[in-house]
């Protein structure tokens, strides 16, 4: 076993504090990873304080992950040591259903198992990355190109596939019109993305306080949904809309938005029930769906293409002490784009 | 013009009673039909009863209308007297916008010209086929193939199309695991020709009242959706769920029903918003879609595909004086499955 410093959640009402946790011993498929980068995923407040069902304490949440191999089990091909590797939100899955086999482990039948919160396959309980090691098999590692840096790239393991993986289930690429709705951390690489694709990009944001970052990031448009004239202006515009934000919105305005067979995708998971008229989407064919981060195979193809893109996500580099600050302003919509935490000050 | 016998709606409460209606003259392009059959659907009622927004009275309703050419336009090619023809949900478009251009005349963007109670491109309103005759533009105009017969082939036109569209647009053939909500007027026509397509197809009906009928319409399985057990015991089992009622579902009940990138396809068009939860849809990448009638290519392709499978509507031949109580039948669920009026008795 291999004991590391991190920072834990010990109760859903108080902060995230330094800890140890234990890692286990290298198996002969296992990858140690000396962990340089972490980002910071709304979904981790979201678990470190109960909000979605009762979680275990003490837990250390963090699904974007980004380090260098130390040292690699007995059996592993795909790494070495000093290789650049990262980690989203998945160590592992049953890998034998119909889904895991078509590379969708994200939908595995019998349960992923996530990078923090579940149980793993050994029966113990899986930590995540506010650390400063972790080790995960071999299959559920990502290769960082060397074009892409460990900081930037952090995010791309969790907000990055997030937004990749609709955009090309949906078919973006040249010639796509596509909305993002909200400029957060998803919302920024789905700009990037659908931009770097070659979709048509505009952001539909709350108000237009970010209007120049979003122009800057790749959006063609940037139209305030306050504005009720938005919703008039641009009925009709879209082939897909990629829903971000986690807050109620109202489907069928958005929906209004969509041109025939197009479809609104939610990333972003609001608890509360959406509201929705069929006749919003039967007289264009209209879809709303929704998406889970994307399989591993996946994963690494949106790294690549993110290498050979020269993207990365727009980050704010924070010490560990600083987490449960980061906290607050994510919640107060105070980040541009993602809070990063450097792994070293664990 | 030509003044043809007609059953007509005078107001949003009264019942439908005899009248003449002029149609006309015909122009180049024109096809007169003597209607032979005329189906009953249950938009016709919404529409005669004002269910749908405000009706001009009087008005013919109308969609499902089959027959045969009594004379055609002096440049029109593609029809002759004696022909067997169909008319469906429209009788014109723009012709000219995207979605017209790509045959998806349904989804016109300057509006179709519904078959009954809008405005024709002369300016005059459209009376549908509870008449004895109706003169359509040729391109509006189907083919009904010999191996039909004109009485099980005129739902098609409404019943026919709305369900094969979807099943064709989401994919659906040997191997697709299909269910139908609801064994009416639109899900029998859904469960042939799902079957006929090569889907295993399954029944969700509020009861196993109609069991038998399903079976042999060409269903593979047939469950009660008031069994609470139902759910449990399909979670996760199809690609696509045809919904045919309008009346509110439990959609998040309906949407577990789905396996990974599965869509619920909303044919039935229910008035009250429905309620979803965005984690419905998010964990297995499930969709939730419309879809309305199909267009005119469509359309003669089923027509086609139900010659060649054999397929017709189950059927109950009225007389015209029998509208009004057939419209309180089909109300009451009475009727396996579609009312067709025998023109000859307007």
């Amino acid at each position: 076993m291999l004991t590391v410093n991190a920072y834990a959640a010990t109760s859903a009402t108080g902060p995230l504090t330094p800890t140890t946790i234990e890692r286990r011993d290298l198996g002969p498929h296992d990858v140690l990873i000396d962990i340089a980068f972490s980002g910071i995923c709304h979904s981790d407040i979201h678990t470190a304080r109960s909000e979605w069902g009762a979680t275990n304490y003490p837990i250390v949440v963090g699904h974007e992950i980004a380090g260098v191999v130390r040292e690699v089990g007995a059996e592993v091909t795909k790494f070495a040591a000093g290789d650049r590797v990262g980690v989203g939100c998945m160590v592992d899955s049953c890998r034998e259903c119909d889904n895991c086999r078509k590379g969708l482990e994200q939908y595995c039948l019998n349960g992923n198992v996530g990078t923090y919160g579940a149980v793993d396959r050994d029966g113990r309980p899986t930590q995540g990355g506010y650390a400063q090691a972790i080790v995960v098999t071999e299959d559920f590692v990502l290769r960082i190109p060397d074009g892409l840096a460990l900081d930037v790239a952090a995010p791309l393991l969790c907000a990055g596939i997030t937004t990749y993986s609709p955009l090309r289930h949906w078919g973006v690429g040249r010639g796509s019109r596509v909305a993002v709705i909200g400029l957060g951390g998803l919302g920024h690489m789905a700009v990037k993305l659908a931009h770097a694709m070659g979709a048509e990009v505009t952001v539909l944001s709350q108000s237009l306080k970010k209007q120049e970052d979003g122009l800057r990031l790749g959006a063609d448009h940037y139209y305030a949904t306050g504005d009720e004239e938005t919703f008039a202006r641009l009925a009709g515009s879209f082939d897909v809309v990629l829903n971000t934000v986690s807050a109620k919105i109202d489907l069928d305005a958005y929906l209004g938005l969509l041109a025939v067979d197009g479809t609104l995708v939610n990333v972003g998971a609001p608890e509360e029930p959406l509201s929705v008229l069929a006749f919003s989407l039967i007289p264009a064919r209209r879809s709303f769906a929704g998406s889970m981060i994307g399989g591993i195979a996946e994963t690494q193809e949106m790294l690549d293409f993110c290498a050979e893109h020269g993207l990365g996500a727009e980050i704010e580099v924070i010490r560990a002490e600083q987490i449960n600050e980061a906290y607050e302003r994510v919640l107060a919509s105070d980040v541009r784009y993602r809070f990063v935490i450097d792994a070293s000050t664990f």
